[in-house]
């Protein structure tokens, strides 16, 4: 498996990608899960990828290529020449049905799903950032305010944290934060998500960005969150009273009159039915 | 779905459940998923279930009945005879078999899978307490000090922070607290597991337990409980330096050199190769 997660902010945008790739338990590897497109003062996209790998690199390939028919009449639409993100991913939709075309049918042959999700964001010039989540059918759903982050691969250990601090005025070094402290609860619980971290931070309407940082076990910055936040955590779960049973003074008891809901029955007998 | 969560610690067991079932997302219901079992001064037992409602509640019902030959030529065993946990847990795989037997085939016709999934735990007066986790084919598997906690159903969400909290030594009222959390978490991530909670703390060698309790959206620990945390681990979260991608002084720089891998790099015309 993989975690990826991109957040579109009303500062920019931030991509966190791990680099663990496995076919079993026996067979780990270290692949790098994200591409960045750069055209300096023109367009910024980064895309990230998870599934099968055989899928995702062959969509990275043919993406540098592909090309769509313009409804106008004008040159093909590439990534590289795109005027919209929306237009751009389209063309990586393409880029899926194309491989999709040539792999799909073999792979079933040999029982193995047709699996790859992708995260692409960035900002072309003449318009704001967007961010779309494309599926393994080329279609693909775009980042908005009240939904202002994707996820693909193991995305549910690392979820909470971002569901607490993210919206889009979040800061972009907070956000970038909050990223790296959902990837350390998924290493954390997770076998299948490894090190090291690709990590870029855009800003918005620059067109490029010098953002771009690989993490590896030793990076100071993620050795410090990953401590703290398990030290402070502790803390945290320290400070808050134990639920407490009977007697004692407490402003917050745990046992109170239900209104709808009461206590489990005990069974207490072979003979006693169940409620 | 659900989120189930059973803790075996030195001083007792903690047993957790949600209430919400779901088919689809336009059936959504309440179904309390545990059981307990008492029989004072002798054994003291939970049940709980996630996985398909219909096999379950039939697991549940055969259960109070099931019975075991005796390989000795005793009288046949039963969760209210059986001289260990390990043959209790026998007695549920038997139960689960059964309704396999009779359910399985015209599942697998209307293209269902038999998918359940249960956690037994308690103490039977002659032997330590015991925690088993009962697979669809009736096989279990028992905790140990090492992984002192079993979950079932939504588990990711809720498992950072049982990784970082529970060793054997957790006091109970502590370990009941980190319950909460884990489940408090998956409550905001996920929309299939819901209010009301079923909860019991059960103390070493006590063959009984009052600590039984029914958790809505009213109760006063839970309330404190979820603001708490989430305001907590805002504060937490504030409290770790922002990453610095350059310049000003810090002791942790998310920027420096690598010795295996490199920032990557970006692509930056349609010509240019991959990496």
């Amino acid at each position: 498996m993989t975690y990826c997660v991109a957040i579109k902010l009303n500062a920019g945008l931030v991509f966190l990608s791990d680099s663990r790739t496995n076919a079993g338990l026996d067979q780990i590897s270290t692949f790098r899960k994200m591409i960045i497109y750069e055209k300096q003062n023109d367009r910024f996209m980064v895309l990230l990828s998870a599934g099968n790998l055989s899928i995702s690199q062959s969509v990275r390939e043919i993406l540098q290529v592909e090309q769509l028919k313009d409804a106008g009449g004008g040159p093909p639409i590439t990534i590289w020449n795109a005027k919209s993100m929306f237009d751009a991913a389209r063309v990586l939709g393409s880029a899926i049905r194309r491989v999709h075309e040539r792999d799909a049918e073999d792979l079933k042959a040999s029982g193995v799903d047709f699996n790859v999700s992708l995260v692409l964001g960035g900002q072309i010039k003449g318009e704001g950032m967007r961010l779309f989540q494309v599926y393994s059918a080329g279609n693909f759903i775009e980042a908005t305010s009240e939904t202002p982050y994707f996820q693909v691969g193991e995305s549910k250990y690392g979820k909470p944290v971002l569901d607490r601090v993210i919206t889009p005025e979040t800061p972009l070094d907070e956000a970038a934060k909050c990223a790296l402290v959902s990837m350390d609860s998924t290493l954390k619980s997770n076998l299948s998500v490894g090190l090291p971290l690709d990590m870029v931070v855009y800003e918005v309407d620059t067109f490029q960005s010098n953002k771009v940082v690989c993490i590896d076990h030793e990076n100071p910055y993620f050795r410090m969150l990953h401590d703290n936040w398990g030290k402070k955590l502790r803390e945290v779960f320290d400070s808050i009273e134990d639920p407490m049973w009977t007697g004692g003074a407490t402003q917050v008891p745990l046992l109170t009159p239900l209104t709808r809901n009461q206590p489990l029955r005990k069974i207490t007998s072979p003979e006693e039915k169940l409620i």
